[in-house]
């Protein structure tokens, strides 16, 4: 396996099909026949990447690595302009030099799921039995296989046991799976807003998108990138659709409430006469722009998939039977996707497990999305663990 | 004006697109240049028709009438089979003899409201200017132009006063209209799971519904109807995202939780693994066989521009100054489309304006859909207060 910052050919092939030049370049870990991963749905894939970033310095020790789990339709790019969209990382305000996940003195790693569509392995990517794009022929992925494909990369960047890894959303679900599967690998734990298992409206919500994006005939049933199209009209819609879930009322309410576009008044049209309606809408169009639908049925699936309890008899305690990881939950009153219940869930069961746990609720309006904005909270939170974590492994 | 009960030309216009023979056969009430209808948006109907459904029998004294207002998708088939889908009609559990809303002592009328496609004029409906289905071309209608419509059926079936308007969601929506515009005209209300102006959460999940319906190829820009298809996936996806928000996040857990199709677990691809889904996909592709998609965009479009305090200078309590109507208020405690707080900011109102008003919360799993379910506080409810009101008016 070799490390490459050229565009790679996978990238290309997506990029081509969205007719844009510059792909964001980050290094990219290959993985051969010699390593390959097995998936949870059956089968083997024997030629994959990883494409991450990587934030401070790792040091000598080789024991101030975090890891970084993105959500849904996050990426690599938490703590760098985002080659794309021009945008700031969408954790800049947690992760960089004196933030609570502090680059100054942590080896930060950020990687694309597997499963994503900005340049580790997805359906996206060229079939190496085909040298045509996967679409639907790569097999479904698991929470589980996108951490253990991650643990192939911390294996490759040559790191044994990492002081932490922090997420939120399905980042939080690989978060407590990394803690469930490699506990001796991993110090310490953040899964923020999230819970072990999708619940049935979660489900439903996604079913929702993945039948917009289905319902496309652009969407050719997955083979669009082949035919030079894209069902983007399917995936504007599942972003909308999805994008109310991560706010709450309130937060709409006091962002939008019933303001109108137009000061003249109600234009009697299908026009977006509400500002929220033109958010959504813009929502949904700018997402398009910087994610593959197929992506999004893959990466969508894994997360309804995700049961920890269901891999271990379904008692969730026996997931971190005998842990020596240190755990801290975070959840957010208004988040009614991941609501408190579903991180109290997961701390009973650590609880139960005589595991180390500290857990947060933190009381704001922002809904769901309160894990990727300005949370004075949750950043002390945050600084406070790595910090306690840091000084009992000896990281100065 | 007059009334018949053979097919219509709007309904056969509307049946012959979705190739169904038997139309639903309902009294239609024709009105025409002699009553013209002013609608909100600018504009005049000098010809349209309501088409309605009645219960029971008026006595003499023109005093036992009560108005069923229904909701986004319902329709005038409160109480008999529905004759497209040969389902019971919505508020079976309701209105009957001997039930809360008493058939054999009230005389019921239920229509269709204006923008709907069971008979009343809406946009699947002929534009006599062009001999066309109307499509996009009818002006957007709102709220009040519905109860402005519904009050011209009620002149037509020569009732004065009603005892009492009745409904829930949208169908409150009309019952607080009805109040406010014609408050000699309604002794007494009942607007359940609803509120006098629309959230911003519920606007952008409308705007989610109509983007789905636009981005249908098949819709048309509207024209759907003339050219023999029907925007059935759009619409389908449309429902989907909806119906979401009528049932509550305990109840789809209780309804399905996580639980597979097949017993033999994951089938790891995008069928409908989870019964949620199943549930839901069976949601969206029936409703495309009782309802028109334009209607759809009709009839959520008026509940978005729905703000009743709006009309009154902003002040809530202005639109029921110096009324005499009594009101009874119900909301549902896992309702999150009209939460509790939204019927106590209308009564709130109304205590400011002085009247009589009831209300009451009841505490129940099954979200917003509550209002059509097996509810025995609300049936209790319903008829103490109809009861009420019927003795006082001396309805025997």
């Amino acid at each position: 396996m070799t490390d490459s910052v050229t565009l790679t050919p996978d990238a290309r092939t997506f990029e081509a099909a969205r007719g844009e030049a510059d792909f964001p370049h980050s290094p990219v870990a290959r993985f051969g026949a010699d390593t390959p991963l097995r998936l949870d749905a059956g089968g083997v894939l024997t030629s994959f990447q990883i494409a991450y970033q990587t934030y401070g310095t790792l040091n000598a020790a080789r024991s101030n690595a975090i890891l970084l789990c993105h959500a849904l339709t996050g990426d690599q790019h938490a703590a760098n302009v985002h080659p794309v969209t021009g945008k700031p990382g969408w954790w800049e305000t947690m992760v960089g030099p004196g933030k609570p996940i502090d680059t100054d003195r942590f080896f930060v790693i950020s990687s694309n799921v597997l499963g994503g569509c900005l340049g580790t392995t997805g359906p996206s990517s060229t079939n190496p039995a085909t040298g045509q794009c996967y679409g639907l022929d790569l097999p479904v992925v698991t929470i589980r296989d996108m951490v253990r494909a991650q643990s192939m990369l911390i294996d490759h960047l040559g790191i044994d046991r990492l002081l932490a890894v922090v997420g939120g959303s399905m980042g939080g679900m690989q978060v407590l799976q990394w803690a469930a599967s490699y506990p001796e690998r991993v110090f310490a734990v953040m899964p923020i807003a999230t819970g072990a298992r999708h619940s049935a409206q979660n489900i439903a919500y996604h079913e929702v998108g993945r039948q917009a994006i289905m319902a496309d005939p652009d969407w050719l049933g997955g083979r669009y990138l082949a035919a030079g199209t894209s069902p983007r009209r399917g995936l504007s819609v599942a972003r909308m659709a999805a994008h109310i879930t991560y706010m709450s009322d309130s937060s709409l309410h006091r962002k939008f409430g019933r303001r109108l576009q137009d000061r003249d008044g109600h234009t009697f049209s299908f026009d977006a006469d509400f500002q929220v309606e033109s958010y959504l809408r813009h929502q949904g169009e700018a997402f398009v722009d910087r994610f593959d639908a197929n992506s999004y049925l893959y990466v969508t699936r894994a997360m309804d998939y995700f049961d920890l309890a269901a891999d271990y008899g379904g008692v969730l305690a026996n997931a971190f039977k005998g842990t020596k990881t240190r755990f801290c939950l975070v959840s957010f009153t208004s988040d009614w996707l991941f609501p408190t219940p579903a991180s109290r869930a997961v701390v009973h069961a650590l609880n139960a497990a005589g595991a180390s746990v500290s857990f947060a609720e933190i009381e704001t309006d922002k809904g769901h999305d309160a894990f990727l904005l300005d949370e004075p909270e949750l950043f002390a939170i945050t600084r406070g663990f790595l910090d306690a974590a840091a000084r009992t492994v000896g990281v100065s």
